[in-house]
């Protein structure tokens, strides 16, 4: 997913998403109401806005309340598509590209198909693709079907400070790395460098002394994060040119990434194999031979990153997730051993 | 300096060189005589092939002796240029591209133009370009003009064990990093990767408890292996996609690397900036948009190594040579800091 246009050689990415949103009532305008079994999550394991999601979905324990359907790593030019699915049709909602979904909904779409997509499984339609507010309603509206011990990732007293976080690590981190792959120009690749290097730096203090992003506990900050930083040392550091060094060089970073790889509900979503895919197949124009680099070594995100003695309750009062269902399991060849 | 043909989707450097020799006294056949101020070397500071032939230079003394002209870093499809020089002009020479010297020695000349090159002053001519018996002659037959304490760097002893050593070497390793880079097939760069860091594997054994790779003074064998490993997270890591890890993640070798950088003769050859302009510029069929990468930071180069507790005398019963002539010294944008 890296819809976007130039400004001044600067990769701009396209932020005019369907708005729409999924609520408790559904009483506003543009919304529509919580219920069960009735949407579908239309995700891709490669994508970093799609990974927050399916992370979400996993930590609340909303498997049973709202359905998944997984894209393949690799897509053409025209649309995510369903090619891990038996016969290459999603078994719901009966399409082969999540672009169908997108045409039911607006049939002169014109702008990129993306993933995390919601489709109300009834009409075939997207409901919404605005992947940061998707998140905070799977906190906020979906509580009715929240697992039993499930955490709250959007407390209401950090929720000023969490914002806050999420903006600068958007402009800076999660969408610095586009920013410095798609660059167009030396001097553009160049300042977003120096951004997104300042930002992993102002973490890199930050995350020091303290466990996780905001509060003691696992926030919507802290998914976030998490679903740029797995990327970065198996993508970003290379085909993005993000290579001042790699994340396994900040001590601080790297054993948060640890910490939050080796939480339920976290690493059991990373598929590295098909992150490496996507990537390195789909950008073309940076990687036109389509090779896949065979590194780096993963093994080390299973190491002890000793992040508890900074105290912190992952879960705070909740509980951890289970294990995945086993139809959601990450393949053995995508995970990191 | 990648001149070379795919068999069944393997790199193969064209390993078809000039194989003319500067000898002694020039009696055999294709052999030219050692003469002071008659040859000049045409090298590029930012190809590892041409950085042997200027360490080696350095280290025996020869500047007096064998002028040395540099290349820019990027050049066209035809060939390597003095766009460095005041009109673009070798000063000695009196060409613009090094391919005039090769034209006028061979008017069909089919090959790729390649560094280093030595060409004959008085009548323009290549003689050869032959890289790794150019390097063993400047050691064997130029010796009525090494510096008083030049090291041997190629003794008698050793010259089995050193020859063995480079064999694997550049196989692997020197050679390696290119059959990674330039793969046209994923099995093809999968098999390099692998035979690459079984390479450095075997090498980081070797050196975990010597200092050197033959005997106990740097050797021939030392100047090959470097050439690439200071290179390896500059270009390799991420261009060439050898990115199991970094050299900085391989104790024994990032700190013989460091070892070789910080003794003169080594590190003061190496220019980053042209290394990292050269590869991420003219392989366009790999870095389509010619953006160089800012990364990695390089102040880990000059950090201290402790590999003197292994022992080793670097020149054996020589020194050390002076620092570079005025008009080679690397520009400080090119240097580690």
């Amino acid at each position: 997913m890296a819809s976007g246009t130039y400004v001044e050689d600067d990769f701009q990415r396209d932020t005019d998403y369907i708005e729409d949103r999924i609520t408790r009532d559904g009483a506003g305008d543009r919304e529509w109401p919580v219920e069960p079994n009735r949407y579908r999550l239309v995700a891709a394991r490669a994508c970093p806005w799609a990974n927050r999601a399916i992370i979400v979905r996993r930590l609340l324990g909303l498997e049973d309340a709202l359905g998944m359907g997984l894209c393949g790593p690799t897509h053409d030019e025209r649309s995510w598509t369903f090619d891990l699915d038996p016969g290459g049709v999603d078994p719901v909602l009966g399409i082969e590209r999540l672009r169908e979904a997108y045409l039911a909904r607006f049939p002169d779409y014109p702008k990129g198909i993306t993933v995390p997509a919601v489709v109300d499984v009834p009409t075939g339609r997207v409901v919404t693709n605005d992947f940061a507010q998707m998140t905070l309603d799977l906190s906020t509206e979906w509580t009715a079907h929240h697992r039993d011990g499930a955490p709250d990732l959007y407390p209401e007293p950090l929720r000023d400070e969490i914002d806050e976080v999420n903006a600068w690590v958007y402009a800076d981190v999660n969408n610095g790395v586009y920013r410095c792959g798609f660059a167009g120009k030396q001097a553009s690749y160049e300042r977003s460098y120096r951004r997104l290097f300042g930002a992993l730096d102002r973490l890199e203090k930050r995350l020091t002394d303290r466990r996780f992003l905001v509060g003691d506990t696992i926030t919507e900050a802290d998914v976030r994060l998490f679903t740029t930083l797995v990327r970065f040392d198996a993508v970003y550091h290379g085909h993005f040119k993000a290579n001042r060094n790699k994340l396994s060089e900040m001590p601080a970073l790297w054993g948060y990434a640890r910490d939050l790889f080796q939480t339920p509900g976290f690493g059991d979503t990373v598929d590295f194999a098909q992150i490496k895919a996507h990537y390195y197949v789909v950008h073309k124009d940076i990687n036109p031979t389509g090779i896949v680099p065979a590194g780096p070594d993963l093994a080390g995100w299973l190491t002890p990153h000793h992040r508890e003695q900074l105290g912190g309750r992952p879960f705070g009062e909740g509980t951890a997730p289970s294990a995945p269902p086993a139809d959601e399991l990450v393949p053995q060849e995508g995970r990191a051993a």
